[in-house]
């Protein structure tokens, strides 16, 4: 089996060598990660800029730096290093949870996207880190993947469908086991931070910190929070398929049916 | 009523301009957007710098240029420009088409979803240009928005939801009406370009030559192709409920049921 690891937080992350490790063990691995923290960089790709790889010299696993955003880093690896075919992404361990709507922003879960875009098994992995913790718990994430590699390989799911999975970063053995989630509500309070420069002019700062007032049982909110790994099956479409009715229906009571 | 207008291609866009020219005959308005390009940014926002912002000196419509993507754009308008709330976020005219699964790349539509997120109700608007043809017709988008308003405001679409519209980048008297559609599919070939620069090393450019090979009706691909305005309704709950049953299914015919 053909492997592509990447990530959002860069080649230098300690989380991503813990995956690309585990990917290892299961097959033919290569790396291909940003060479930067491109962390919240969303599903952008690089346009306007010329996209380089250079080697990451690491010792045993094939691994390149990326001069670009998780997507470049799927495409130029699947172009550069992948000529016989790519049978799985993985994009990870982000260090932090990407849970709720935060989902949306996420390079790591865009990585996962755009392996799923080509048509390729692909599993967002992130460490579900929260405010006043500082371990991201990687091993803990490594030995999870490890052990749940088969049952998670083989779950039916198709491209462009795919998985993000956040694991509490506690110690293994605290983990209860997984459920099956869908994406729940995180909400923030004093979002942005005004501040001033040394000329007392303003600037803007996201301060990003999460107050989970509501999650409810079936969430990835919930699961993560209760102990348990969460695992989300995602979609690149992102038609809103229960308001297509209603809008319908408000066109013909409202005789405003389009020039067909 | 309040309204918000932001873009991905930068403040100086034609585009954004027409926009904010038709959203001030509705409205009060006010404009923030990138100070430069910032196409296929996805749902990205700006963590690791300060983010500032500058008068665009626009003689009618309070405008401000923002050193950073889409949704910073609205982030940072909304804490500093709208203080009394904020009733509507239009984002675009953005500079070419958002079909398919594009969409997921897009700035443009990614500063509706933010919009969306804070509860506002959002909608992107993109020009459906396509290859071999310039002219964007901004002023098919601002004609069409015009005579459209009153439809498109009263839509029930409840936020996190929000539209994404395209319209046929043609004369505005060649528009055969609106389609409610989802998302369809684009295809593209040779999308990464290998070149060498002149110390003859390697680096990779999208070349993003769009192949449309199906797009079957009900898509907004065939929408707009076919001379109709796209209206799709999306969501950033990009769960794929389809599946959860599914995957619940296997779970237990595998005896993995999770630890609970």
């Amino acid at each position: 089996m053909r492997i592509l690891v990447t990530n959002d937080d860069g080649i230098d992350s300690p989380g991503i060598r813990a995956l690309a490790e585990v990917a290892a063990t299961k097959g033919q691995t290569m790396v291909f990660a940003p060479n930067s923290d491109k962390s919240a960089c969303g599903h952008a790709m690089t346009l306007h800029d010329p996209i380089r790889i250079l080697p990451a010299h690491w010792e045993d696993i094939p691994a390149y730096k990326v001069a670009g955003v998780p997507v470049d880093c799927i495409n130029v690896g699947l172009i550069s290093g992948f000529h016989e075919g790519c049978e799985l992404v993985l994009s990870g361990f982000n260090n932090g949870p990407n849970l709720g709507f935060d989902t949306t922003y996420s390079g790591t879960v865009a990585g996962a996207m755009e392996g799923a875009l080509h048509g390729i098994k692909s599993i967002a992995l992130s460490m579900g880190i929260f405010s006043g913790q500082g371990d991201p718990f990687f091993e803990t994430g490594a030995r999870w993947l490890q052990d749940n590699w088969e049952m998670l390989l083989n779950m039916p799911i198709a491209p462009p469908g795919f998985l993000s999975i956040n694991i509490p970063a506690i110690p293994y053995e605290e983990i209860k086991g997984f459920q099956i989630t869908h994406i729940g509500q995180k909400f923030y309070e004093g979002y942005l931070e005004q501040r001033h420069d040394p000329w007392s002019k303003p600037y803007y700062w996201y301060r990003g910190e999460v107050i989970h007032k509501t999650y409810k049982p079936g969430t990835d909110v919930y699961a993560v929070f209760n102990g348990y790994v969460s695992i989300t099956p995602l979609t690149p479409n992102w038609t809103d398929h229960g308001v297509l009715e209603k809008l319908e229906t408000y066109l013909s009571s409202a005789s405003l049916s389009s020039k067909t």
